[in-house]
């Protein structure tokens, strides 16, 4: 349930507000938004009478019902604002959202060296990319591939971030890594085969820094904003979307089935900022180029794409990683997308 | 297996080392493409010996296999030229392929009375669309549904094609139908459900008009061409792909996954044209405008676009099909998008 | 809707009710089931009142409304009573249904030669089979393969079935062959990936044949009972439903994923008689007789499983073909399984 | 790769063989079998030279490479012979095994409250089950919906144990927890969202309980697998496999697909024990009893099935629960199936 404040009205009597909703099992959320404040109710709603809120200050417009599974997540739980993911990086504050410019987010899979990983952050940056991405702890399918080089990979990764100034994503697969990982992290990336690890989303989302949270294999929209809705729960209200290609029944040509659509569904169903992975989800880096600019055209706010400054030595994801090279031209081409589409680029 | 001429041969050479090959159970086909000559092989091709047929002629630049199960549909077949499908509408030859200008199809699902067809037709001229689709036999789940208004609706399609000089693509299912469907239709479509009947293809294959070939629901990309290769190996080279969603294991918000990237998957894989149908694929109007502007920025050659004069009372598809006036408004988005990825507008 | 007839009612008042019954746009069906009369009303249902058919004989017991899109093939359109498919073959009339004894096809995908088939159908009476299968025309994903001896096939099926008394199953591609399928088979087969094709499902129905209707590689439950009912809306009454595998994600180790709980909910939905086959489902050999034991303990009317006698040389599907001895042992093991569940074994 | 020994070979020859082998990067695992003791290799075997490794010992009968990417997992590492995982209850051992008797596991989905779960467990053991299930920590879709009751579960799971001597099997979600439910559980169980949480395995797998591993909702075998490797890697030999239905394209009758067919599949690829949950396949109660009989037709090891004494008040997954009655009658049904399949019975 939501209950949409008049323009004007003194936080003084949102206070109030607030305080005269205060009960057992249920929490409100206060949003601020350009034009408009919403208090948003959750947990036993059922008891709660609409007219009685509204009787309780004549500032109320409004009191609406949440009809989603989803409740902060809801676009309805923000009243139709779109919400600004905004994250410090050494260089400046980066936003995502859908009236923000486009972001983005570049890098290999792995952090395999330190000398690799700053030539790449440097490359990357003169190319106009705001964040660096690489992995130190890698969800790999066999115990005897390469796992990535953990603590080691996160020391190069803050020179990384020191050095260029750009933000950092990487991975938390385990929570007791969370801390070490927030510490260099400006974006914490939680990937899509723990989507549905409840326990670490509750950690995530107890932690406060923002989250990237990738869509499952073969999660539906639905259960995708359900998982986002266990950070937002959990008090983080930075969680940013990341669609990187769902399982289907052909496998032949592309790793993945690129699942474009959800960028107008989701404009519907949520608040929440998008991000797409056109390398994941084909698998090929032949294959990246068209879907980064398709995925511009169909309005995502942000973007991320693997590059390797080797990719046929890369200790995984080798053939979907581009050459710095490959993206420095990549994102020419994505510039002038953004503005066809009337993006913003910073 | 594919012999390419050198350039500058003589069709009096090409002719006599078509003669040179000929053999029962081996079938050759001369493509003439704007830079080479290829002569393709298929059949019992395992008898030949490259080197033979290198000495047959001095003109034979080389002598290739084609890996893929599909030959004639397969790109190496034309050894790396995209072929050019041109269509004769009455207002003008119409191509579509890699190098020609965006065509776009638009119309309702079904033909629903000669007004409502003239109306829609003379709308979506002005908006620019060159072709005109509309389905007079409906493949329809249900024994109980409208199941189109068969030759009727052809007269229709008939009246409005001379009317507005539109192009007509519309749909058979039956073979029987085909005679009074190609002497209207300017393409015949041949629909998802249909893609493997592998009779009906055979068949459309040998009428000689240019063929709108549907992608099954769950059909691979290997499918899909395999089907294609039906119709040219029946001896009709003019086929058009037509993407249009596929089914995933996620149906809540959309109908189907729209797979856009299926345009860089085909363009290393065959010569043929591309079209990508948005409408069915999401099943809902407000998510068709983004789809088909990611669908442009992909590189697609084709589009086809619901469109029904009343949606809210169309006889079927009604919650896919956009207004004539929210086309027309698209169609100006669609420019600009093909401008912004160097594509042709006529 | 369903009126359901009073036990004891004369056929006289059932013709009366019939006649009360009769307008434009509304079909009439009765069935004369072993303990009631029900008669079925499929048309424009939506202007009829209960009370007032309650009121044409004090003969009617009840009048119910079918929920479901498919109205002939559910289980309420027989108030709860399952059909029987009878076949008549040569040797016997043979039931499928839920309460008839358990029905065993067999033979190869293809009929390769007259010799083949004679010396595999004998095998498979001597193992106990009612039924022999084989291809004459053959839905082949390419072209270039095998398809089918077509005339010729069915000619040496009508040997195998003259000298055997088995009874046939062959598959119909195209209508133009339905009279020359028909003259041979007992039972017709309408093919997974023409699950779809409405118009066959049209002229099939209109055939009079029994049919045995296999289930689309990525049909809905719902979709194959629609497809069903294309062809008992057709006029005929005698369908049965084969389950043969559906595509999922993953082929690694199978062909298709056996759904074998379509036994239970086929059970829920409709009186029609079901078949599975689990050599098409696995597309290996050596899972057959572990999933025909499955499908029999979740209680199939009747199975279907590929046998060639020699797989290793098969045209087509070797890899899923037992030999005619191991298909004798499973048929032991078979009837132990059927013994164990209640079903009896002729 | 493995080293199969000869038959008498003496344990100091063995140990004498394994220490020959000690290099760092690779480990020995010694399985002694009924009939054979193998010494399985994993590591950097690529250096390894079988022949040189055959001239250790005369008692070396054979060396063997292990094709699959799963080596601990494959039927190949323990030369064909199928282990068995022994767990102590309170009442006996019971071995999870392909020559064991067939193990019966029956639950509710959480544990609501110590009489509820003592009440059932008491039932339970009635009917002939050796295990409870039951959640203390439930991984639900959504943040607000029951969780399940933590420690507090665990304490009534552990009075349950001593009260009936059942084996208890409940599930890990956290690894924070894993002590705690070890000190209850005699099997951990890891679910289906957490099957490629391999953070969890790696330290499940070091714990050495046995473990039940469920399959991904969209895992491939081959995935399956390999998160059993991880778990196999990390010293703890006892996992068994529980497959619980797959996510399909079709969920409006059943909520997952039950892919049955892994059984013959993982009889070939795996010597790990197998467990069918036919409850959470389907989804409804009433689909439980034929695709449990199928499951032991087809070969299982072992059977999860939900019962709650009142399945219509369940705070989760009540439709798919059969009622304690309901489960006694099944397991009279699954007997007879047992004995016709040659499967022994507790």
């Amino acid at each position: 349930m939501i209950i949409v404040i008049k323009p004007g009205t003194s936080p003084q009597e949102i206070d109030r507000i607030n305080q005269e909703l205060s009960r057992p099992n249920l929490k409100t959320e206060t949003s601020l938004g350009k034009h408009k404040v919403v208090i948003g109710l959750v947990g036993d709603t059922n008891e709660l009478n609409p007219e009685q809120i509204q009787a309780i200050s004549p500032c109320v417009e409004n009191v609406l019902q949440i009809k989603q599974p989803f409740k902060r997540a809801s676009l309805e739980f923000r009243h139709g604002e779109y919400s600004e993911v905004v994250v410090s990086t050494p260089n400046s504050e980066v936003a995502f959202g859908k009236n923000a410019p486009l972001v983005n987010v570049a890098g290999p899979c792995s952090v395999e060296s330190e000398q690799m990983i700053l030539d790449t952050a440097f490359q990357l940056k003169a190319a106009g990319a705001q964040f660096l991405r690489g992995g130190a702890y890698k969800p790999r399918t066999s115990p005897y591939d390469f796992q990535g080089h953990a603590e080691l990979a996160l020391e190069w990764l803050a020179t990384a971030r020191q050095e260029t100034g750009l933000g950092i994503i990487t991975e938390v697969m385990d929570a007791a890594e969370l801390n070490a990982i927030a510490e260099v992290a400006d974006v914490i990336q939680v990937g899509a085969r723990n989507m549905q690890n409840f326990s670490l989303l509750k950690k995530v989302g107890a932690k406060g820094k923002p989250v990237l949270l990738k869509r499952g294999m073969s999660a539906t929209i639905q259960e995708w904003l359900m998982a986002a809705e266990y950070i937002l729960a959990a008090g983080n209200p930075n969680v940013i979307l990341c669609e990187r290609g769902i399982r289907t029944f052909d496998k032949q040509y592309t790793r993945n089935t690129f699942d474009i659509s959800v960028i107008p569904v989701l404009r519907e169903l949520t608040h929440l900022p998008i991000m797409l992975d056109p390398s994941h989800a084909t698998g090929k880096s032949q294959y990246v180029a068209s879907m980064a600019l398709a995925a511009i055209a169909a309005g995502t706010d942000s973007l991320m794409i693997e590059v390797h400054p080797n990719p046929a030595k890369a200790l995984s994801d080798g053939p979907q990683s581009l050459t710095p090279e490959q993206f420095y031209l990549l994102m020419e081409e994505m510039k002038v997308m953004a503005m066809a589409v009337g993006r913003s680029w910073k």
